[in-house]
Formats: structure tokens, C-alpha cells, sequence
């Protein structure tokens, strides 16, 4: 299982750059079903608006309801211990009420704060939703605000994991990013993090997965009908909005590793 | 989006068994996606035991917690207002908070309120899981219990669908039905609601599912390596524990089918 995290399983592993990419291309997989699970519902529209719900000591949108209350849980079940994890609603998360697991400190203690989620929300909610499923109501509003958690929280973690490509590709030729560190050139950092072909690679290979996972399978045939999402979105999704958030958060990291 | 749901979508929709079978189909695609995102984290074994955690107020295991803790959460945004939803904590569960959504009333009063949760809980907990994912401890136990909230919500689902089976069939022949009803005949209406050669094609799909679903996808080729859960253990799932207590839903609302 060595392959779920980016963060090391223990002191003794080390932070590889082959391990932080196993990964993340599990993680894909995460991602495809959540949303293919998402799709199973409508947009539910209404869930999105703020004060559609008269929740007493809340004002915002029901979603933004489910998805703090939630945290808020697992919180205390010490999810936010893990330092791949990172709320969306940080403000007055409970402390964990369980005993502390030692995970292993790699990260350089200024980026480790980084947290990228307002811009997931927003892209997520505001933009990939509104292409991924079908408009309409069905009333199931409690369950689709715990599936967007779901697709929140695998995109926040993929997400993230920038830091730690980050760590590892500066730890492997400190020298060749110290110079634009020092003198703040995102521009210059962004050109050493960006390969395009390994790009393209894996906005093919997420399309494939949710063609193969989103397919139906029945007894005599697995490829019948239509797929359950568009797989070219999830390329899209990644082209548009995974990959560029990764890398602003390697170079957020980078920024402040000389710190 | 009609093969979503076993209950019909407005009250212009039919109930049929085609309908429902479609739902049932599409619900084994989420189970298996939930149980593969529960087979990336180990056992956790302490999340399981009582006491491992002390927290304030309440007595029980972490994975209790969180169920129970997320369960209420869900309750305020509308989830049981869904005839097909049934809570693993129904007691002192809190009361919606948003406007409610009319879902059709096509089933029994008296049977509407049968919950087989306690019998999936001390299944999935106790029996399955141990089968499904590798012994050890990585500390991850929000995201564990988490984890294991949307595999027995897909459980119970699938499994209190059965009252929507035991309604159309008894529609469909309630002459077949009401003998063995009015004299008490578990066995006899367990024989009614029994054909082998199904339930024989829905673990073979099941099986093959988790084998396409589970598969490592690569650009160059679809199935490489072992996948992530062991196929033939879904077939089990369904053979041993999903199809018998859906029988058992469907024997119980048939019992109060005519009170």
C-alpha cells in the first residue's frame, strides 16, 4: 500500500519521486469514481444557493453546510493530522479527540501551510460541476453534498501533493531552483516544474480511466452504451484545473523554502 | 437518470421490476467503487474497538462516532426524508432543515419502516471487512471510518431496495402472496423470492465489475498487475451476505404487506 501516499508511511521511507507518482496516479482513480458517482444526481441546484436553507447559526449554501459539519467530525477523528489533508474550512476546526499518529515530517514548515482549496471550491462548484452533470432536482440533496465532499476532498489531496513533487525536485538539484527562489521569478519556476509531454500523458491516461471505469459492464459485453461521464472532461479537468492548481502550489512551496 | 432509484421519481412514474433491476444494477457499481477507496487503507483495527478513543459525551468505537456523527449531519440536509434511505442510528436523529422534497409513497406504511442495518453493521464490520483489506495501522482513521460510512450506505441501500422488489412482485400476483402471508410462511414466501440462476448472473457481473473496475489502467494496456480487491470476494459479498438479506427485507415487508 505503499503507493496510497505522498507523505512517507514512516521516518524510514524516503520521499522518491517515483513513489510521490504512484501516488498520484492511485489518486486518479479516486477522482474518477467520485465523480462518476457525483453524476448519479443532478445539479440540485439549489444546494449551491446561499440562504436557500434557513439553518439556525448558518448562513451560506447547503453543501457549505454539509462539507463544514463534516470536516468538523472528522476533525476530531484527527483527519487533519495527516499532512496530505487540508479542510475547507479551516476556521474553528475542533481539535481531534483520538490519540496522535506520528507521521513522518518531510515538508518545509512555511509551505507545509499552504492550502489551495478557495480556488478548488470555486472551480469545482462554480465551473466543472455545472459541465459534469445533468441540470435538473431530485431532492437528494444530503447525499449529493456528501459525494462533492468526496470529490472535494480527492481533488484537494491530488492537489496538494505539489508539495511534496516539489520537495522532492528541489532536494534533488537545489541549485538549479535556489536562484529563482531568491529573486521570487514564478515565471522561471513554472517553466522548470512544467513537461508537457508527461501533460499530455496523463490527461490521456485519466481519459482512459473513465472511459473503463465509467463503462457498463455486463455479463457478455463490457463496453455497452454511453459511459457514465464524458471522458474528455476529465482530461479536461485536468489540462484546465488539476495539473495548473499542482503546480501553483509547488511553486507557493518553493517560494518559501528558503524561509 | 431513472436507473437511479428504486423509488419512482414522480408520482407519474411507474414502479416496475425493470426499473428497479436497473437501479440495483447501477448500485453495484457503487458498492464496488466504495469498496475498492476502502482497500487503499489497512484495517485500522482500533477505530473498531470501544474506548480506543475517549471522547466527551459519547461511549463507543471511533468508527461509531464518526457513522453516527456524519448520520445527523446528513438527517438536517433532507437524507431520510428519502424512503430509500435508512439510518444506522435512527435514534435521537435530528429533524431536516431544509424545505422537504415530495418523494412518491409507493410502499406499505407498515413495511416502509423495516431497517436491516444492525444485520449489515455487524456483516460488514465484523465479517466482511477483515476479508476485504490487509491487516496493520496507518493512522489514517478519519478517512478510514469515513470511508466505511459510504460502503454501508451503499449496503443499505442496495439491500432495503428490497422493499421496493416485494411490492412489485406482491402487485404483480398478490394471489401467489397472501396465502403464505395470512399463515406466517417465511419459508414458503423465501422460496417465492428465490431464483437461483439470478442471483448465479449477479455474482458473476458483480465479480466482473470488481475485476474491470479494480484493474490498473496504463496507457499502453488495461490490465496490468493484480487488482485492487480480489474479485471472486465480491461474488461472496453478494452470494452471502447481499442477496440473502435483501430476501429477508423482502420477507419482512411481505409479512406487513396486508396489516
Amino acid at each position: 500500500m505503499a503507493d496510497l501516499n505522498c507523505n512517507p508511511n514512516s521516518a524510514s521511507d524516503m520521499l522518491t519521486l517515483d513513489g510521490i507518482r504512484d501516488s498520484l496516479i492511485r489518486q486518479e482513480d479516486t477522482i474518477v469514481f467520485s465523480l462518476i458517482e457525483r453524476a448519479k444526481f443532478p445539479l440540485n441546484r439549489k444546494m449551491y444557493y446561499n440562504n436557500h436553507t434557513s439553518i439556525p447559526g448558518f448562513s451560506g449554501s447547503l453543501v457549505e453546510f454539509v462539507v463544514k459539519e463534516t470536516e468538523a467530525i472528522q476533525a476530531k477523528a484527527g483527519r487533519y493530522e495527516n499532512p496530505e489533508e487540508n479542510p475547507f474550512f479551516p476556521k474553528d476546526l475542533p481539535r481531534p479527540l483520538v490519540p496522535p499518529h506520528k507521521y513522518p515530517n518531510v515538508l518545509h514548515p512555511a509551505g507545509a501551510s499552504i492550502n489551495m482549496n478557495k480556488a478548488i471550491w470555486d472551480f469545482y462548484i462554480n465551473k466543472f460541476l455545472p459541465l459534469l452533470v445533468a441540470d435538473g432536482d431530485d431532492g437528494n440533496y444530503a447525499a449529493t453534498a456528501a459525494s462533492d465532499l468526496v470529490c472535494l476532498q480527492a481533488l484537494s489531496r491530488r492537489i496538494h501533493c505539489g508539495k511534496y513533487v516539489a520537495e522532492v525536485k528541489f532536494r534533488d538539484t537545489p541549485k538549479e531552483y535556489e536562484p529563482p527562489i531568491r529573486s521570487k521569478e514564478r515565471d522561471t519556476l513554472m517553466r522548470l516544474l512544467t513537461f508537457e509531454a508527461v501533460e499530455e500523458a496523463v490527461k490521456k491516461r485519466v481519459e482512459k480511466k473513465a472511459m473503463v471505469f465509467g463503462q457498463e459492464v455486463t455479463l457478455n459485453n463490457t463496453s455497452e452504451g454511453k459511459p457514465k461521464i464524458d471522458p474528455s472532461l476529465v482530461s479536461r479537468l485536468y489540462g484546465e484545473w488539476v495539473m495548473p492548481l499542482t503546480k501553483e502550489v509547488e511553486v507557493d512551496y518553493l517560494l518559501r523554502r528558503l524561509e
